[in-house]
C-alpha cells in the first residue's frame, strides 16, 4: 500500500521570516507539529501547553471553594486589517476575552486560542501577532493553556482569524450581572469612549484624513479587582465594544428593566474622535471600545469606585456618566448639552464592520 | 449630531429561511441580537446563554475538591463541505471537543461556540448546522454556555467556521497522557479507521466513484467514562483525528520514549474504506477518524477494557491492535500480515486538506 503521507512536499527547515503558511501547517501532521513548535511555541509556551495533549489539565486557585463559579467567555476576532495604531488582531484576541471573563467580577485565569489561517500568510505576520499576544497575556496575567490551528485555502479565510475562551474564577460574594442595575445607582465610564473604532478605520484608509487616534485595546482586569477592592456591591460592569456605549446601555437596561439616564456632556471623549466622528456623520456612543468598562454601582460606592478607576492604568480618565431611573424602563435617555433629552436606540445593523 | 446607527437596513421579521447571513448581523446591535434569539437560542439555548451576559457562570461538579483539576480544550472547525455522510460541521465541532476533553479521562460539562459567519450564507443552512449542534450536545449530555457571532464579508470566509472549547472535571484519580504508555502495555482502538476522511471526501466530489462509506464522527464520552470504570489505571486515550491512527501513535511513542507495535491484521477497517483507499492511493492508516479512541493500558486490564468499548454504542468493533515495547525509541513499527516490518512515520505535509 502507498504511504501518500511521505510524498508530500516536506517544510524548509529551519523555517523563517520569509516562509508563508501552506496547507500542510494545518495537516496534523509533522509541518503541523513543526509550525507549532517553532512559531507558536515561541511566544505561547506554558506548562499545559508543553505537556503536548489535546487538552490542558488545570488547578483551580488556591483557596477556591465548592461555592465559587467557574467563568467563561468566547469570542472570535476578525478585525481588519490585522494591525491598527495601538494594537493588532492578538492583543485584541486576548484583551477581548479577558475582559469579558472580568465583567463578571472573575479574575481570568487561562485562555484557549484557536487560529484559522490563510494559506499564503507570511510567517512574519503570524510571528508579530503571537508575539503581542504573548505581551498582552502576561500584561494580564493570564496563561494560554491550549490552542489549535487550522490551514484553509487561500481566498477562504482573511489572513488570520483567531477564537479565545478564557476561564475564570468567581469567588462567592459577587453577583454582577446585566440584571443587577436598580434605581438610584450610578453609571460610570472607565474612560474615554469612540477610540478603537476610529483607529481600525484610519488603519483601513477609510477616514480620508489622519488622526493620532489609537485603539485603547487593554486588558482590564487589574482594574476591575481594584474597583471591587473599593467598591465590592458594584451591579454591573460591562465593556461598551461592538455597538458602542449606546448599545451596550440599552442592553443593560433590558435586562434590569430599568432606565439609564446620561449626562451627554459627562461623556468623555477625545477632541479628536469628536473632530472625526463630525466629519464622518458617526455618533461616537456607537463606536467600538476595547479597553474601557461601564460600572454601575450602588451611590454610596461611587466616589470609590471613581478614585479607584482613576487609579489604575487605564481609567485614569474615568467619569460619571449618569443615574439608573425606574422610568421609561428598558430607555437609555440622553440629556443633551443644550438641555434636551433624547432617546438612545441600540444600533440598529452594521455600523463599521470588522472592528473586531 | 446624526445617528447613522439607525438608518442601516433593518432586519426583516421575522427571520425566515429564505433570509441570508448580511454583514449587519454581526453589528453587535439588534440584527446581531434578532439573530440570536431567533436562530441560535432556537437550538442552543442553555441557563448560562439565558442570562445575556458576555460570561458564563458556571458551577463544578457535586463533589468536585480542590484535588481535581479543570480540563480544557480547543479546537477550529473548518470542514468542507459543511455537509457529509454521517455528519456536518456543527456533529463535529460538538463531538471534536468532546471528545479532545474526554481524553484526559474528564468528564466534559460545557462548551463554547464561537461562529465566523460568510456574508451571503442561508439561514437554512445556519438552522441545520446548529440543530445538528443541538442533537449531537444532547448526545454527550453537554452544555452550551456560551457564545460569538462574527460575520465576513462574502469571499472572506467559506460559510461557516466554528471555534468550541470544552470544559471538564477529572477527578483526582487519574493521571492519563500521551506520556504514560509503558512497555508491555496493550494498544486498542475502539473501532474500525479511516471513515470520517473518506465520507468528506466523497461528499467533496473527489473520490471518482460512490461508496456507502459514512463519517464516524460522534461523542466518545460515555464510552471513555465506561472504559474507565473497568480499566482504571488505563495509561493514554487519544482520538487519531488530523493524521490518522500512524500520525497520533507517532505522537505517543515520543511523549512516552517507547516503541509502539502494531499487527496489521488485527487493525479494524471496513472493506469500503479498504477498496476506496486502494483505488486513491492512501493509507488508511492516515486517514482522520472523528469518532475513535486509542486505548494504552496495563495487560490486566486489557480485556476489561476492550470489553466495556464494546458494550458501548460507539466501541463494538473495539479491538486490540498492538503492544509497546521498550526499542527502538520513539518509533511506531507495523507487523505486516505477509511477515515484514515496517516503520510507521508521521504524516509530513497535507494528505486531505479541511477535513476537520
Amino acid at each position: 500500500m502507498k504511504l501518500p503521507a511521505m510524498e508530500g512536499p516536506v517544510c524548509p527547515l529551519p523555517l523563517s521570516h520569509h516562509d508563508k503558511i501552506v496547507l500542510g501547517h494545518g495537516s496534523g501532521g509533522r509541518m503541523t507539529k513543526e509550525l507549532i513548535q517553532k512559531v507558536f511555541m515561541t511566544h505561547l509556551s506554558s506548562p499545559p501547553l508543553l505537556e503536548n495533549n489535546d487538552f490542558a489539565r488545570l488547578r483551580l486557585p488556591d483557596g477556591a471553594t465548592a461555592q465559587g463559579k467557574l467563568i467563561v467567555s468566547t469570542d472570535a476576532h476578525i478585525v481588519k486589517p490585522l494591525f491598527f495604531a495601538g494594537g493588532d488582531i492578538g492583543r485584541l484576541a486576548i484583551c477581548g476575552t479577558v475582559n469579558d471573563v472580568s465583567m463578571s467580577g472573575a479574575v481570568p485565569l487561562y485562555l484557549t486560542a484557536s487560529f484559522i489561517l490563510e494559506e499564503g500568510l507570511s510567517l512574519e505576520t503570524l510571528d508579530r501577532v503571537l508575539r503581542s499576544m504573548k505581551e498582552a497575556a502576561d500584561e494580564a496575567h493570564v496563561q494560554v493553556v491550549a490552542g489549535d490551528t487550522k490551514v484553509v485555502e487561500k481566498g477562504k479565510a482573511d489572513g488570520i482569524f483567531i477564537s479565545t475562551t478564557g476561564v475564570g474564577w468567581l469567588p462567592p460574594e459577587y453577583t454582577i450581572a446585566g440584571s443587577e442595575a436598580k434605581p438610584g445607582d450610578i453609571v460610570l465610564i472607565s474612560g474615554s469612549i469612540g477610540e478603537h473604532g476610529i483607529a481600525v478605520l484610519e488603519a483601513r484608509g477609510e477616514l480620508g484624513f489622519e488622526t493620532q487616534i489609537q485603539s485603547d485595546v487593554a486588558p482590564l482586569n487589574h482594574l476591575v479587582q481594584s474597583l471591587l477592592k473599593a467598591a465590592p456591591n458594584t451591579h454591573v460592569l460591562r465593556d461598551p465594544t461592538r455597538g458602542g456605549l449606546a448599545t451596550t446601555l440599552n442592553e443593560i437596561a433590558q435586562q434590569s428593566d430599568v432606565c439609564i439616564e446620561l449626562e451627554e456632556g459627562a461623556i468623555p471623549i477625545q477632541p479628536a474622535v469628536l473632530a472625526a466622528c463630525e466629519m464622518l456623520g458617526f455618533d461616537p456612543l456607537y463606536i467600538a471600545n476595547e479597553g474601557k468598562v461601564i460600572v454601575i454601582v450602588p451611590p454610596e460606592e461611587a466616589e470609590a469606585a471613581l478614585s479607584a478607576m482613576r487609579n489604575s492604568r487605564y481609567g485614569t480618565q474615568a467619569s460619571r456618566i449618569g443615574i439608573i431611573r425606574e422610568t421609561p424602563k428598558k430607555r437609555v435617555l440622553l440629556k443633551t448639552d443644550i438641555g434636551g433629552t433624547r432617546i438612545l436606540d441600540m444600533l440598529a445593523s452594521e455600523l463599521l464592520p470588522r472592528i473586531c
